[in-house]
């Protein structure tokens, strides 16, 4: 591991469970039974944790949609064209895609980062291109091992320079790469070492009767690589893509500016454990969002002990999901500062049994 | 069934099944892989066959609290105060319950109903009192045949007006009412035809020890009741509550109005049990919110056949969770207004297999 990566792993560092403790203890003297708001007070206790403060603010939100082409493609593992990774970057400018058209209602900002689209640099795209698309991992590995820890580092750095830039208090994960299921599921696969049988699901709407194949492909992108299960750089390197690295160094750079980061659905489960590997610190930082449709996904937030918000059955990526969970971050805001508490009622209500 | 009931029913018609279908096929033609946004698409489609137009705008929101007390208290089957009923209703409309913090950050309108809540009226609150709280339905029915069916109807009618006069486009309901679990779990109990022991939960933190003693007066309540389970005014009359027979009008009134309901947890699903018991033409007009994590919330949901979206151990009330899937129905209006079409680019998309 580079000294650069090292610094950025050095700069996350826990966050305050002092903090988070003081929240709970705040939340249950609201006006209501103890628990009965479950997961939006653990969000709560997780938000004022994360911002070392019960008294945060909720300012702008933005979502990255890394997006990134894949030499796997080429194995027929999806059904969608290729060329829809360029044309979706260029609709989600003009607001024409899903992560657009709801990120308009949530208020959320969107920003698209090319950090490897098969096409040339794109006005109004952030342009972090590696190359025009990642290598076939069917073949080889997706990227070199510095080209990988490069990507990362590059696109943490980078998401730091808009937080602060920008003042962002929350930001979503999103994705844009045909075939992208496979680089992810093959992930999954090792980091959780089940077999890719149990984590390859049908993406885009791959015909059920092709399913096999693209466990195959996994299969032997996973045994031609044979990347190190204890390096995440590695893994990445190997079985990885321009795009699943750039969410992980989205990641990793909200966790070192100390806030939280929403995730999306199966890819960036994948991209969240290789940032977890790289700095197990980053996971206090992690926020659900949906409970994606995609078959690996179970067996990734299990993984990962997330447990989504949302069940939708949702499955475009984009960061759709990332963007509809927002509203639960001002909504774990409202309980905390506008909630009345109920010793000024003079009421004492008993906890669980 | 009185005239009047009757006539409810009757303004209660079929949604548009040709819109829906309109709408699924225009969403099928958007930028996304077909059906990749999956409850979503079906409650865009859904809403806009109840509006009868894919062109519906998203206008003003508001939840109803319904509040009353229940006479079934005095046989210890709630460990809060029952003057919190009191106390939230007047919280409520200073802003600081669950409710109506998390509805400030969804944008959502909150009107409190007094139902039958066990005090004199109060300003601000809006007064459709039956009495000081309804009957020990351990002892006797919770009101009379006559007055459910009126505070059906009034309620329905008072929502209907309150609709009409601020062009609200979709409503919420919620209520308050210590120790309402106990007439809700009864009431699922008949309508499900399961044990009381299968529906009835912990409601706002009962000891786990006591919980048998809760449904030992459920059952108490059916045995000596024994309502006509064919019949859901005598149901509601007998086992049921002001509060769940108010939320059950505002269904109605809502539906008569040809306007979406979104409802709540479990004490809510059991008025939409009700109401759709009376017209099952309601049951188009139903929006899941959340799971409710009482214990019978997963046996009445699967009679309702409803998937709510949210999954976050809610068990609060008041309309808390109908407050926190209000950004659903924004982002659902979304999808279908500004996302692009696939023919705009040349692109066609396989369908799943």
């Amino acid at each position: 591991m580079s000294t650069l990566l090292n610094d950025l792993k050095e700069s996350i560092i826990p966050v305050d469970e002092k903090v988070r403790k003081r929240a709970q203890h705040h939340i249950d003297q609201l006006f209501k039974p103890i628990g009965s708001l479950g997961q939006l007070e653990e969000l709560a206790c997780q938000l004022a944790a994360i911002y070392r403060t019960m008294k945060w603010q909720t300012g702008r939100k933005k979502i990255f949609v890394m997006a990134g082409d894949h030499g796997v493609f080429e194995e027929g593992v999806a059904v969608t064209p290729k060329e829809v990774t360029t044309m979706q970057a260029v609709n989600t400018v003009k607001g024409l895609t899903g992560v657009a058209a709801l990120s308009y209602t949530t208020g959320v900002d969107v920003e698209m980062v090319d950090v490897g689209i098969d096409c040339d640099p794109i006005d109004g795209i952030t342009n972090m291109k590696v190359a025009r698309g990642c290598g076939n991992i069917a073949k080889g590995p997706a990227m070199s091992y510095d080209q990988a820890e490069q990507l990362i580092l590059d696109t943490a750095n980078y998401v730091k320079q808009v937080i602060d830039r920008e003042r962002l208090s929350v930001i979503g994960v999103g994705e844009l790469g045909i075939a992208n299921t496979t680089p992810a599921a093959a992930i999954v696969s090792i980091v959780t070492n089940q077999l890719p049988m149990h984590v390859v699901g049908l993406g885009a709407n791959l015909p059920s009767s092709q399913l096999q194949h693209k466990v195959d492909v996994v299969s032997v992108a996973i045994a031609l690589n044979h990347p190190d299960p204890t390096d995440p750089i590695d893994i990445m390197a190997k079985v990885g893509g321009f795009d699943l690295a750039g969410m992980t160094g989205a990641i990793l750079g909200a966790a070192a500016m100390r806030i939280p980061v929403v995730l999306d659905g199966f890819l960036s489960y994948s991209s969240a454990m290789i940032a977890c590997m790289i700095e197990p610190n980053v996971w206090d930082y992690l926020i659900p969002s949906h409970q994606s449709a995609e078959k690996g996904a179970v067996v990734a937030l299990e993984h990962l002990c997330l447990k989504p918000f949302i069940h939708m059955e949702l499955r475009l990526g984009e960061g759709s999901g990332a963007t509809l969970a927002m509203p639960f971050i001002d909504a774990a805001h409202a309980m905390m500062n506008r909630m009345g508490k109920m010793q000024d009622d003079g009421v004492d209500l008993p906890s669980p049994a």
